[in-house]
C-alpha cells in the first residue's frame, strides 16, 4: 500500500492489506493465463477506498467479523469488474496509471475478465449468507448497468443535460456501491434499521460527492495526475456537474451548446469549452455542490461514538473534497 | 411457443408462457433502445428447456410455488446472458436462427446486454431469499466463465484433447446450470438431501448428454438445421466428443492431428476432417456415450411417483438423444 492510503485509512491498514491479498489468492483458476490477467487487473494502484468503507463501517457499528472482510472483497471485486467492462465500452487506454485490460489484451479478454470478477463477487456474496445483503448487491449490479447505459445513450444529447439525469446516473454508477458497503457492514452487525439507514446515508452522500469531484478533476487535472486522459467526459459528450453549472448561465449557454453540437471537431474546440466552463465559475460551484453532500455524509455519522474508525470515516469525507486520488 | 415445445413440455406449457412473458416485462429499463435490444435477445426462438426443467422439477418434488417461476426466469436469464457474451467471444453470427446480438449491434451492446441480463438474474436471485440457492447459482456463474476460458485457452491444442478436460468443460458450460435448476427446485420444496441429490443427478447427467449431443449435431447437421454455422467447434479448434473418439483410433489419429495442426487451411481440410471422423464410427460412439448419461438421468428419477411431470422429465431425456432442437 502506498503512503496516501496509510494516511487515509490508518486505523484499518492491516485489514486492508489482508483484503487485497485475498482478492487475488482465492480465485480458483485452473487456467493459467487468465489468472495472470485477473491478477494484473486487481493489482492496479487502486485506492481500496470501497473496501476501506466496508471495514471501517464494520468497526463503527459493532464488531469486525470475517464476513466484513468478505464484504470488502465483494465491493472491490464488483468495482474492478465494472471498471474493466466500462473501459472496454469507453475504449479507455489508461486506468489507475496503467494500461487498461482492454488496451493490453483486447475486447475478448476484457469481457471474460470482467465476467469472471463479477462471478467471483457472486460466489463471495453467497458466502455471506444474508439475503438482505444479496438483494442490496444485486441492486448494485443492476444500477451499474443502468448507469452505464444511461451515460452511453445520452452522449452529446443536450436534452438530457439536466440535474435529475446527472444525479441518478451518479447514484447508479458510484453511490450505489458506496452505500451498499457501508449499509451492509451495519447489517452484518445486526444493527437496527435506524443505524443501517444512517450508514446508508453516509455511503450514499459520500459516493455522490466522490463522483462530483471525480467529474470536476476530469476538467481541472492533467492526464498524468488522473492516471487516465483528461477531459475524457467532455470529449465523449458525457455531461457532468461543471458543464451543467456553466450552461445554466445565459452568457455561456449558446457557445457551449454550439461546441457540443459540433462534437468538438478539433482539440482546440475542447479546450475552448474547458476555458468557457472555467470562466463561468462552474468549478467553484461544483466544489460547493460536492461540499453539500459531504456535509450530509458527516451529519449521518453524528450519533456514533467518537473513535478512530469514526475519525477515519470523517477524514475520508474531508479528503474527498481535496482529493487528487 | 412452437409445436415442438408443446410436445416436449405439454404438462407445463402455460407455466412456461408465463415465465417467458415475465422475462422481458419485469426489466425495469428506463433506457428505451436497450430495452428493445434485451427484448430482441430474449425473444429468440429459445427452447425454454432450462426453465421447463425448473418448473417440472418443482411440480415433481412438491408444490409449484411462485419462487419456482422466479427460479425458471433466473435460469433462462443466465443462459441467455451467457449466450450473448459467448457469441461475442466466438464472433458468432447466428444464434437461435436469428442474427446474434454481436453481429446486429456490435461488441459494446453485447457487453452491456449480457451484463444487464446477468444483473437481472442476480436481482431475481435475491428475491428467492434462499442462501443455498444463491450459492448454487453463484457457482454456475463462475462455472460458465471457467468453461469459456478453458475452451478459449485450449483451442487447437491437442495436448488438452482428453476426456477429463472435455467433461469438465461440459459440466461448467452446460450441466452446471441444468443441475442448478433441477436441484434448486427441490430445495424450494424443502426436500431432504437425498431427493435434492437425485434432482441434482437428473439435471447433471441430462446436461452432460445435452452438451454431447450438441457437439455431435455440430458435425452432423446443416447450418440451417442448427440455426448457426455447422462445424463451428472443429473450425475453431474446440475438441468435442466426436473428435475425441476418432483420434483414439490409431488409423485416424495422425491424419486428423495433421489437419488440426495446420488449423484447417482450406474449407476442404475441414470437410476432410469431418469425413474422417464420420468414417471412424465416432458419431455412433458419441451417441452411445450420451445415452449412458441419459440412462443415469432416468435412474435418478426412479424413486419418484409416476405422474405427468415425471413423464415429461423422462420424455425430455429421451428427446435429447433424437434432438434437432
Amino acid at each position: 500500500m502506498n503512503i496516501e492510503k496509510n494516511i487515509l485509512f490508518r486505523s484499518v491498514s492491516s485489514e486492508l492489506e489482508s483484503v487485497q491479498e485475498h482478492l487475488a489468492d482465492q480465485l480458483p483458476l485452473k487456467a493459467g493465463s487468465l489468472k495472470e490477467m485477473v491478477k494484473f487487473v486487481l493489482s492496479g494502484k487502486g485506492k481500496l477506498l470501497r473496501p476501506a468503507l466496508a471495514i471501517l463501517s464494520g468497526h463503527l457499528t459493532g464488531e469486525l467479523k470475517n464476513k466484513h472482510f468478505i464484504l470488502a472483497q465483494i465491493t472491490e471485486l464488483i468495482h474492478t469488474a465494472s471498471l474493466v467492462h466500462d473501459d472496454l465500452l469507453d475504449e479507455a487506454s489508461l486506468r489507475r496509471g496503467q494500461e487498461t485490460c482492454h488496451l493490453k489484451w483486447g475486447t475478448k479478454v476484457s469481457v471474460i475478465v470482467g465476467d469472471f470478477l463479477f462471478a467471483q463477487a457472486s460466489l463471495k456474496l453467497g458466502e455471506i449468507e444474508n439475503t438482505e445483503i444479496v438483494k442490496i448487491y444485486a441492486k448494485v449490479l443492476a444500477d451499474l448497468c443502468t448507469g452505464e447505459v444511461s451515460q452511453a445513450q445520452n452522449r452529446f444529447n443536450l436534452q438530457f443535460a439536466d440535474w435529475d439525469n446527472y444525479l441518478n446516473k451518479s447514484i447508479s454508477k458510484t453511490a450505489s456501491l458506496f452505500s451498499a458497503a457501508t449499509q451492509s457492514a451495519a447489517i452484518l452487525n445486526q444493527q437496527n434499521p435506524e443505524i443501517v439507514q444512517k450508514m446508508f446515508l453516509y455511503g450514499h452522500n459520500l459516493g455522490l460527492a466522490f463522483q462530483i469531484i471525480d467529474d470536476l478533476i476530469d476538467f481541472t487535472s492533467s492526464s498524468e495526475e488522473l492516471g487516465k486522459p483528461a477531459l475524457g467526459d467532455l470529449k465523449q459528450g458525457v455531461f457532468t456537474a461543471p458543464l451543467l453549472f456553466a450552461i445554466q448561465k445565459p452568457e455561456y449557454k449558446n457557445q457551449l451548446a454550439q461546441l457540443i453540437n459540433s462534437r468538438f471537431e478539433t482539440e482546440g474546440d475542447l479546450l475552448t469549452a474547458q476555458k468557457l466552463i472555467s470562466d463561468s465559475g462552474a468549478f467553484k460551484e461544483t466544489l460547493d455542490f460536492a461540499q453539500g453532500f459531504i456535509s450530509k455524509a458527516l451529519t449521518a455519522l453524528d450519533g456514533f461514538e467518537d473513535n478512530i474508525y469514526k475519525q477515519d470515516l470523517k477524514q475520508i469525507a474531508e479528503f474527498i473534497l481535496q482529493r487528487n486520488f
